[in-house]
């Protein structure tokens, strides 16, 4: 059967460790579609992972399996799973890794994987990717039912368990709306923790006036809808392609520019005009 | 239907936009067959990415689709085109990243991408790779014939517009074929924008003699058929894989070596015996 | 026909070399599925290629191609070659890259390529990974029998002649079980060529007593069976998935924490207790 599998990890692009989960996969569904996602999470951030996964995981089409291993507690007691959402299956460590994407697909059963029938058959202490989760992705998109691997847990449980991250959200503080940095991408701009839906609220309740985004002491004025609405060189704060706010340099990296990386506090007022 | 789409994008490889963007591929067609060419084009460099996939592209079969974005206009009125060449498809913006290979395989014409059927639903100002470029490129390799997607503009204007990159040819002064390195490889070779049929001529109406090639003030003398021509750690010249002029060193890094990078000047003579 | 073919290269990420290689595949059997290994094997470090290959290949199911190319001495006379082993096919150049893979699966015959009717109509003296070694493999997939593409020659002798890495084996000094690190992971894991069965086997003869590894004039007392057995931090003796020892860190870079890097010595003992 040729089904999706996506693969998240943090192995890195230089080592056997992500050839060898994809054999695994292949071995036993040679006709699966291994997509990359990407391998370059930092390792062992969790936190990353799960945010790089649920900006890309909602894209793909229905009955996709998205295989994550970010999993720096492999070996111990936190638990391997499957969560089965409204589209998607997720497969991997119990770690918080899937709570970003989870709840927004929503969830509708969580099943820790105990049946060894499904796995490698001898397990490494230190590589459930290959030797447990891979393996089980792959059985998956042959069509083994979910319930075939193991028991239905506490399906929020599940997930809670594992650590949502408690990033405490945006607020207003002072009359400011104050939420921070959460990614630096590729391109140098600074994404941040506040939805346009509540930056359009804030808005519609503080204005009419002028936005303004503060960051590292600099501020940004206006709203723009891209990158190029500004001259090269000059910054911009928009709505990204993910809906968070975004602190961008048209043709240049704001994080060179400002100087600011992840965790940094961003500003934004309403200047009464 | 199973149909090759590649892809070349400045994404890199540690953020959710190309899982993103193959995605939203597999979306609409989940047979489509995506092959990376790359996603680590320096952010915004048009021209590098018009030259690696210059590099790459005439080596697949033809109808095979290619989905290009280095796209630092997006959202502003670069308009997003599909041209169709003797061989190929490429799908992305009309900002001068398709140049290099479009006149190369011959373009038969060029359509300006306008029917909103064939993109996301949500069209996001900032990302027209994943909700333009990603579901036409899909609906492409379903069948949907080119002029479905839009008006068919002026052919070469649309290529044109868009610059090409005005570099200067490799030109004869005082004697000497003087061109420029174009690229530093991953194995530090300095290919230049000297093509083998321009040097074999230069040669040929200079000669006879022995071929001498001048980068950063230092000289490497004769031609050579593969890099190990000459010993380990030695500088050598030789026609590279893709028909240009490199210069390289056996087991090392002529970009190291020489201290050379994009742009340094390169001189050939040829001295009489 | 759908058959998988892997690829290990040292060509980058960034070049169009890896997605030139690509094509040269698809053009012969568009229907191949690629899966990528690495194309960040240092540059001509074919030691390297051949670890990573060696850690990857054998977890893909039976005829499966491994297209490898860490190939410094291309165009020189190094020879092309195909390797049949018990479950997989080799393809790429004779310099040593497959010896460590291959001795493990079991040689059955060793072909060199001289049919150029399997090759690209040209071929570079710089590129016969594009023009031998893809076209080969993609001929392969389509059920080329092996014998078509050129002359069986000393199996064994084609291997060894291309020099196994003679690395000394791990030996017993003074009392001590001596190697030494051969790879540092993408965690800063770093990787020993003991052997899981070496080290039991010692183990058994020197017990009993508390096993301690010694590294950088540091010491990691007991054998762990997971990374987070110890504490954050902390640094903990195993033997990794690949089958070897390893010395760690939990949630941490043991090569940053020791300051050792490929090469450096480690001993183990047992201490009497």
């Amino acid at each position: 059967m040729e089904r999706i599998i996506t693969l998240t990890t943090d192995f890195g692009l230089r080592d056997p460790y992500q050839g060898a989960l994809k054999g695994a996969v292949l071995n036993i569904n040679p006709r699966a579609n291994l997509v990359d996602i990407t391998h370059l999470v930092n390792p062992g951030d969790v936190r990353e992972g799960a945010y790089i996964l649920s900006g890309a995981a909602m894209f793909y089409p229905g009955t996709t399996v998205h295989l994550a291993v970010v999993d720096p507690g492999v070996g111990t007691r936190r638990r391997p799973i499957l969560i089965e959402t409204e589209n998607y299956f997720f497969v991997g460590p119990d770690n918080g890794l899937f709570s970003l994407v989870a709840e927004r697909d929503g969830v509708k059963r969580v099943i820790e994987l105990t049946n060894k029938e499904y796995f490698r058959p001898e397990v490494s202490e230190t590589f459930h990717g290959r030797d447990i989760f891979a393996p089980v992705a792959a059985h998956l998109t042959l069509g083994v039912p979910p319930e075939n691997f193991g028991p239905v847990i506490n399906d929020m449980q599940g997930v809670d368990d594992a650590g949502r991250f408690d990033e405490p959200p945006p607020a207003e503080e002072g009359g400011a709306l104050c939420g921070r940095v959460v990614h630096v991408d590729n391109f140098g701009n600074l994404i941040t923790n506040i939805r346009g839906e509540d930056l359009m609220e804030y808005i519609t309740e503080n204005g009419p006036g002028r936005v303004e985004a503060v960051v590292m002491g600099r501020s940004v004025s206006g709203l723009s809808s891209t990158y190029a609405s500004v001259e090269g060189g000059a910054p911009v704060a928009l709505i990204g392609s993910s809906g968070y706010l975004e602190i961008a340099l048209n043709r240049g990296s704001a994080a060179v520019e400002f100087g600011a990386g992840c965790g940094e506090n961003v500003e934004l007022r309403v200047i009464k005009q």
